[in-house]
């Protein structure tokens, strides 16, 4: 399966497909200001975080409710012209690119919190709602959100996304913590794919089969999200070691220890330089975890002993805390803002990001050849992980009018993948496949599932007018 | 959507379709002594622990290999005849039942342990494997699964149903724990739905698709799963109640609080005294919650001492410790038994079961309306619940000869299933759907997602052979 990577050079379907006037008619007669043709508009809908060159999709209607989603995918749908959704911008794989034409939705103006049920610990909100809109909007309530991908993105468009972050350790993915969808199909149906109980075993799982497919099966329009106490004490700390393997080693066995740590994030040396430029902290730079301990006071002092007798073993440093809030905040914002800082790092670079994930005994060995690689090719990169995970990201920082470094990146991404794939991992823990993994897609999930996603994309899109050309060209 | 209930009476599709004997010619050369079509072993495999009428498969192929499924399937597909996949039998919604004719394969001999992955926190198993066969071969490396339904059942029937059990709460329900399945399709195609790593965003989620499809998209011939180190510490205790209200609300505020506890499972007075009688146990005849905290030493101290607390507020009398893992295995053993000790309590009677899940905070006056309304009827019952995941069970004994307790029965179901739905909850928390449910599952997810749901079957079964005639009808 993994030997040859064969399918990874796979072009991305680029075939633009007509959008005609009297789609336009129609779009403008049902939604006035809403629709926008401005070029700035349709170039700020035609782009995320990839390397990938512009495409700007024909016009772009801002919805404010479902029925507006249902009614423009009811007029692309009568002419077969693609709609894309758009929620932050933020994904980094070229979801939202317009590769064959077609018209954007923005649902960022939905973004209202609709119901907030704490004592079921369930909340229900529009796509546009930002994951810290969300924990803003529930601060007094006691409870909180956990999934945090870098961006503030939206929970539309982490739920597309299946996103995760530095708490899916301990609480989970998108995956796990979406309860039900509202979904508009590609025929403008709005359909709901479950219920507000916390398990059920009725009829096949449509909540599950949209987490995750990046807009191709159909728009999400409502989002019910678990939500979790916000726990009784919680404490942070870095902890340096005098090498990568020590961090990663002393990852490993507190997860196979059954430590309930709620986060712990590895950055390089080299990244923590990035971080400590951008955010003005004094981070030791050497490789560094990030920990969070959540639970009650005693245990959370438990757990963190635990940790520290391990990391102790492995040369560890003793533990800097961040005590109060407000220092946890801030260490907190300077990992998320990693990647930016690494960008800032390189004036006008791009970054092509890897995000492989493996069985967690794996970890070491797998990120540890990688970064060889990536040293000897004189790129420029940040490393981070989910180590917990067993997901890492190296972010090659590269000169996009160099197609030298561009070549040279994708290559080292290439030999990850494969490395990751042969020790029974993944090509993408949590950014997607968009247009960038559709040939690891391949060489992962083998023909016959690919084969198998196509069948059902066909099936629930027979027109492939929902984000076409992403994860498998049909 | 739930105010009529107007489908729930839709009757199973019950059609045959003929075996050919061209078909069971050709099904002998290729598996010799491993095709039976004796009446005991067809009667065997047309039944499970349901209420309805005996449904034989034309014959039953003993798989020994993922091959042996695959050319099973082949020549079904050949002559478009149903195909049932076989585990212990043990469902309880008529899912084996061959409405349609066909063949029954068994998978009860592919039951090797294929790799346990110890570092890693995975195993791979054949789909014959049990829940209680796979605890007893990781025994020794320190680890566990979690997932236990009342019966000894198959992995590759607890992902087919997306079964859960009493450590839900706490370790999640089968959904969550299949990591990727190998799947012979409707066609005799062979695919893996994901990989060993923790979390995947690497396009549609095909093992959640297949969790939970109940043999009616193809046959599970490989399940990885997520499998916990034991925890240091492991209390179990039983606390009684002065009423099962009260034992409900100290759930729904030990839930609210966030409290990790790893089991907490109501049992009312009447069926405490069947469990008694059955498993020679002297538990205090009252209504009572049956609780298991797992994690270090002090945490789990920690946490009862939070919850008898709460107990207390309630009315709860002192927990009574069961301290030594004996006592633990014999407590939950009495627990897994309830369903038979209920059975037992009245000769000859079948079972109609309840299952119901509802959002926490609703818990409680749909359980206690429920339960003023089988009192009121006169039927023998049992009342079992999951109550930390808002699930519970009423389990209507019923003399199979009497159409009348049948009717009354069916209607006190209908009520309940009607209360759960209108308070965002689901019919089956973790069941399925079977034959039983077919139409409260049209109340609940409404016509247009169950279309979406014939959709997804047609399009990847299009002869309609794969267990046809369960989940909806198409």
């Amino acid at each position: 399966m993994n030997a040859a990577l064969a399918h990874s050079q796979t072009a991305p379907d680029t075939r633009p497909r007509e959008v005609p006037e009297a789609m336009l008619d129609a779009l403008r007669a049902r939604f006035g200001d809403r629709l926008s043709t401005a070029l700035a508009v349709r170039e700020q809908h035609g782009r995320d975080e990839s390397v990938f060159v512009v495409a700007p999709p024909a016009a772009v209607v801002f919805a404010e409710s479902t029925q507006a989603v249902a009614d423009a995918v009811v007029i692309a749908s009568r002419f077969a012209v693609p709609v894309i959704a758009f929620g932050a911008g933020s994904s980094v794989e070229g979801h939202l690119l317009a590769v064959q034409g077609g018209i954007s939705i923005d649902l960022g103006r939905m973004n209202r919190v609709l119901a907030i049920n704490a004592d079921d610990l369930t909340v229900t909100v529009q796509p546009g709602v930002t994951r810290k809109q969300l924990n803003d909007e529930i601060k007094s309530t006691g409870l909180f959100f956990p999934i945090d991908p870098g961006a503030d993105a939206t929970l539309g468009g982490m739920s597309a996304t299946r996103a995760s972050g530095t708490n899916a350790v301990r609480y989970g993915t998108m995956r796990e913590n979406v309860l039900a969808l509202q979904v508009v199909t590609a025929s403008g149906e709005v359909i709901r794919t479950g219920t507000r109980a916390r398990k059920s075993a009725a009829g096949y799982d449509l909540t599950r089969l949209f987490v995750g497919s990046e807009g191709t099966l159909g728009v999400i329009t409502e989002v019910t999200l678990r939500i979790y106490p916000l726990p009784e004490a919680v404490s942070a700390a870095t902890c340096s070691f005098p090498s990568i393997e020590a961090a990663v080693r002393t990852t490993i066995q507190t997860i196979q220890l059954g430590v309930p740590i709620a986060r712990v994030e590895l950055i390089d040396a080299n990244t923590v330089r990035m971080v400590n430029a951008h955010s003005q902290l004094g981070l030791r730079e050497e490789p560094m975890l990030l920990m969070e301990f959540h639970g009650s006071p005693a245990s959370v002092q438990e757990q963190a002993h635990t940790v520290q007798e391990i990391a102790a073993e492995h040369g560890g440093k003793a533990f800097a805390w961040a005590t109060t809030p407000e220092e946890r905040t801030r260490l907190w914002t300077a990992r998320h803002n990693a990647y930016f800082a690494a960008i800032q790092s390189r004036p006008g670079c791009r970054v092509i990001a890897t995000d492989t994930c493996v069985p967690i005994s794996r970890m070491a060995d797998c990120l540890l050849d990688s970064l060889a690689e990536v040293e000897a090719s004189g790129i420029p990169y940040f490393l981070l992980g989910h180590v917990g995970d067993g997901n890492f990201h190296f972010g090659y920082l590269i000169d996009p009018d160099d197609p030298r470094e561009r070549a040279v990146s994708e290559a080292l991404n290439h030999q990850l993948v494969t490395r990751a794939l042969a020790v029974g991992g993944t090509c993408t823990g949590e950014h997607g496949v968009g247009l960038h993994k559709m040939g690891f897609l391949m060489d992962e999930a083998g023909a016959g599932a690919v084969e198998m996603m196509r069948t059902l994309k066909r099936a629930l899109d027979p027109k492939n007018i929902m984000n076409p050309g992403k994860i498998f060209t049909v």
